[in-house]
C-alpha cells in the first residue's frame, strides 16, 4: 500500500478502556430506561464488548440478558498487504440467530428491545447488513404469527465509530432517536485492539501513554 | 448461604492475565501442530477467551479461524443468595450451531479440529453437555453424508479449572491426549472476572496484588 498506509496513525486501546466504554454506554441505556431484552453480538469483534456490556445492563436480582451471536464477515482481499484489510462488498454470513432454541426459552425478537453489538463501525457495511436482515426477519415472523401490532426496537452499540464516509446507511429512525451508540468517535486511524496484541504489557503502556486507558 | 460462603476466598483476575492465559494455551496448541479449524465459544463466558485465543492461533497470511457460538446455561436458583449461583441439573440451550450457514462457507464439523472454549470448568456439567451433544450431531451427520471414515477431533480450552469434584465427565480419549486445556487450575475459590467489575481500576489493582496480572 506504500506511503499512505505507512503513515496511518495507530491508536492503542487497553482492555480497561474498552471495559469503561461498555460501562459508559450501559449507564446511558439504563438512564433512558431502555434495557435490552436481548443482545446480538456480531462475531468475532462484537463478542468482547457484548459480554462486557451485559454485566452493566443487569440490575440486582434480574436475570442475565441472553446473548445471541451472529457471524458476519466482509470478504477480504488478503493479497495486497498483510496489515491492511481491503474492505470487500459482500457480507458473508457464517452464523445466524437460532430462532428454534431462542423461542423455546425466550419467545422471539418480536416486540423486544434488541441491542446489536460490534467493535468498530468502519464502512458501516456490516451493521447495515445486520439491521436490515434482522428487521426483515422480524417482519416476516410478525406476519407469520399475526403479531404485526408489536414494535421491535433495534439499537446499535459499537466501541468506535470511525469518522469517515460510510458505504451504507442505518435507519434514520435509529439515528434520530439516539439508538446508535458509539462509545468513541475517532478519526480514520488504525485501531489496535488489545486482543490482537502480541505483548499485552507493552500494548497497555502505549495505550496509557495515548490516554486510552 | 451463611458463614460458609462469606468465607469463600476471592480471586481477582485482570484482563491482561486472561490475555496471557489465552496466549499460553495457543502457543501449546500451535507447538503440537493442532491448530483448530473452528472455535466454538460457549456464550456468555466463552466469548472473551474465544475471541482472544483466535488472535494467537493465526499464522501470518492465514485466514481467521471461524468462531461459532453456542448458548448454554445452567438453571440457576437465584433465590438463595445474590452472589452464589446454585448449580442446577439441567442445561438450557439458547443457541446452537448454525450448520446451514456454516456449511455454506465451511463444509461441516466432520473431520475437523474443533476447539470448545469456556471461561471456567466448575462442575463440568456444561462442558460435558457441549462435547456430548456436538459429538452426537457430528456422528449423525457423518452417517447422513456417508462420511463415517473421517475423524473429528474435539479439544477444550478453559481459563480456569476448579479443583473440585465434578458432576460430569469428559471423554477419556480427550483427557488422555492432552486435549483438555486449562490455563490455570485453581482451588474452589470465587473467581472475580474483570468483565463483572464495577470499578475496573480497583479490580486490576487487586489482581496485581494477588499476582494475577
Amino acid at each position: 500500500m506504500g506511503e499512505a498506509s505507512d503513515a496511518v496513525q495507530k491508536m492503542f486501546i487497553s482492555y480497561n478502556n474498552i471495559h469503561k466504554s461498555c460501562q459508559k454506554i450501559a449507564i446511558q441505556i439504563m438512564a433512558k430506561g431502555e434495557r435490552p431484552d436481548v443482545i446480538i453480538a456480531i462475531t468475532g469483534g462484537g463478542m468482547i464488548p457484548a459480554r462486557i456490556i451485559r454485566s452493566f445492563l443487569k440490575s440486582r436480582g434480574q436475570k442475565n440478558i441472553p446473548i445471541q451471536a451472529i457471524g458476519l464477515s466482509l470478504y477480504e482481499d488478503l493479497g495486497l498487504d498483510d496489515h491492511v484489510d481491503t474492505i470487500g462488498k459482500e457480507v458473508i454470513r457464517t452464523q445466524w440467530l437460532d430462532f428454534g432454541s431462542l423461542e423455546q426459552h425466550f419467545d422471539s425478537l418480536i416486540g423486544k428491545r434488541v441491542l446489536i453489538v460490534d467493535e468498530v463501525d468502519d464502512t458501516r457495511t456490516t451493521l447495515h447488513y445486520a439491521v436490515t436482515e434482522l428487521e426483515k426477519e422480524v417482519k416476516e415472523q410478525q406476519i407469520k404469527l399475526n403479531r404485526t401490532n408489536e414494535e421491535t426496537v433495534f439499537s446499535i452499540f459499537v466501541l468506535h465509530n470511525k469518522d469517515k464516509p460510510k458505504k451504507a446507511a442505518l435507519p434514520a429512525e435509529m439515528m434520530n432517536n439516539d439508538r446508535y451508540l458509539a462509545a468513541e468517535t475517532v478519526p480514520d486511524v488504525w485501531l489496535c485492539y488489545p486482543w490482537e496484541a502480541l505483548d499485552i504489557e507493552e500494548h497497555t503502556e502505549l495505550a496509557i501513554k495515548q490516554g486510552n486507558n
